[in-house]
């Protein structure tokens, strides 16, 4: 099928079967991959309509997406989106409506952005990285694949806690972060990790509850043997 | 393209990429979002037959969806399975033969119910949730982002054993779930443990391997406390 | 919509809204189902081209199916992808570019191969598997859902390291396995490890971090009782 409504504004290119609604802005050299969803309207538009195309798309606010973006196949854009310049989404990938994305950042295939994230430039967030709402992620942040982030201390209460990874920071595949805490700048967090309370920056921390076992330095000097080294 | 099987009975509203086969009847105000298949043929099926769209479709048992529901874009839910009033399914939601869904249920996006898999009503199922075959959800049930729960205690053995998580029950994200553990009726289980024994009735476990370290009430008390700070 | 290359050769059938692009070839009674995409260009190609479906065609170097594979709905399968007789994938399966997969195995849904990864023969990789560019897959190695494979000791690197699987090995569900390490022929890990070290040939391990508990043959013992007894 495919639909682009007429209130869009697509400079780029968008694939045949991809649907974008309302007021979007899609900027010049940004592709628009096949089976895409642009605009998705929020779930309260969505429970007070009658849900046919034509409504959702009078209803959609539209995202925007700057120049020279990547959105491939299968993938799902909610409306009131900001996404800067080259940014590049995987397959599956899933925005949340309110959702910030800075430029010349990556969003691995199967990640969700599950409500307002805020994520700098020159991130990196790898395959089915888990970010609730209310979780910000500042530049130049490492996320592995398969990371689930928390935003409720005692599920399921009414006062969401995000948790924020400050800038350069690397968050290792597979951890749990826990509601409430913060990823100090440079801090590293291995694979598995369940970190259950704020690592300070420049920390290295792994286990279940995670502790702190070296500083960024040692763990860049080990990186940097093992890159010398043979194996 | 989208297709429409003349067996299947909609009074709610399919969108124009949407697949239905078999005789699914889809209720009054439900709608079936974009690139969404319902009525999927079981595997046994698949493998016997030519694999034309036609033959699939005379093959199909449809599936059942009560009024309300909302099935968002990219999921799949096979044959044979039953889905109450106003369920919500999320994007990329999978859903295989034989589960049952009560009213007013949502599954998030990504969540895969793997077989044969009861849901009770007022039941939330987050994103990625893995649930197989056998695994019984009672009412009012949570689950945490990326939850597994498992079925087999010795992988692969032609035995396999589901996990009950009994009414009220809360499950946090990234917990892993051994088969044939009850989680009983009010428990919590934090994020990310590891569970490997059944957790009573009104108690909380968290960790790896997972122990029980509060009563219900006190986790209510920390949450209520909680609540009215001001962090 | 739906895209066949002229320059594919498809012997099986393909489903009216998938995508096949470049020079792939798919075997008799392979079957390529809706919303799937075969032959996606890789990431420079796709970054150095206009981004249009007639030029992505013309850049695919095409994927090569054998015979009587079953290609489930909303898959991407890259280009230069190898796949043997008789496979089988999941719904939302991604395979990058450089992938090789044997014959009979059966890739779960939402499972990734996330760059060059081999896999053997009669493999069965679960749902939500994570599978790194240079992993190794031996024959007949059961990898459980959720199972997280990493390729990088100290991230973010320029070395990369891949985790081999040998023959007959089974991963339990959500385990998290370090970048470099080998599991051994028929060893077994349990479910929710995190594998730091390598385990040699017919042990089993478990935990955080994972450590050897018993031996392949014991676990099998346990496995027999339980299979014989009444629960």
């Amino acid at each position: 099928m495919g639909y682009i409504s007429k209130r869009a504004i697509v400079r780029g290119f968008a694939s045949g079967s991809a649907v974008i609604l309302g007021c979007s802005e899609i900027g010049e050299e940004t592709f628009i991959d096949e089976f895409v969803y642009i605009g998705y309207p929020r779930r309260d538009k969505l429970l007070r309509s009658p849900r046919k195309l034509s409504n959702l798309d009078s209803l959609s606010s539209g995202t925007r997406a700057g120049r020279g973006c990547i959105i491939r196949s299968h993938t799902v854009i909610y409306e009131d989106v900001e996404i800067g310049d080259r940014v590049e989404a995987g397959h599956y990938v899933l925005i949340r409506e309110g959702s910030r994305i800075g430029s010349d950042s990556k969003i691995g295939s199967y990640a969700k952005l599950d409500g307002k994230v805020e994520v700098g430039s020159n991130v990196s967030i790898q395959s089915g990285a888990y970010l609730p709402h209310l979780t910000t992620i500042e530049n130049g942040v490492f996320i592995g694949p398969g990371v689930i982030v928390t935003n409720d201390p005692y599920p399921v209460s009414r006062k969401l806690l995000g948790v924020r990874i400050k800038e350069g920071a690397i968050i290792g595949a597979g951890a749990v972060l826990i509601a409430g805490i913060e990823v100090g700048e440079r801090a590293v967090i291995g694979a598995g990790a369940v970190v259950t309370r704020s690592i300070p920056a420049g920390m290295v921390a792994f286990g279940c509850p995670a502790r702190i076992m070296m500083t960024r330095e040692e763990y860049e000097e080990k990186k940097r043997m093992r890159e010398e080294a043979g194996d």
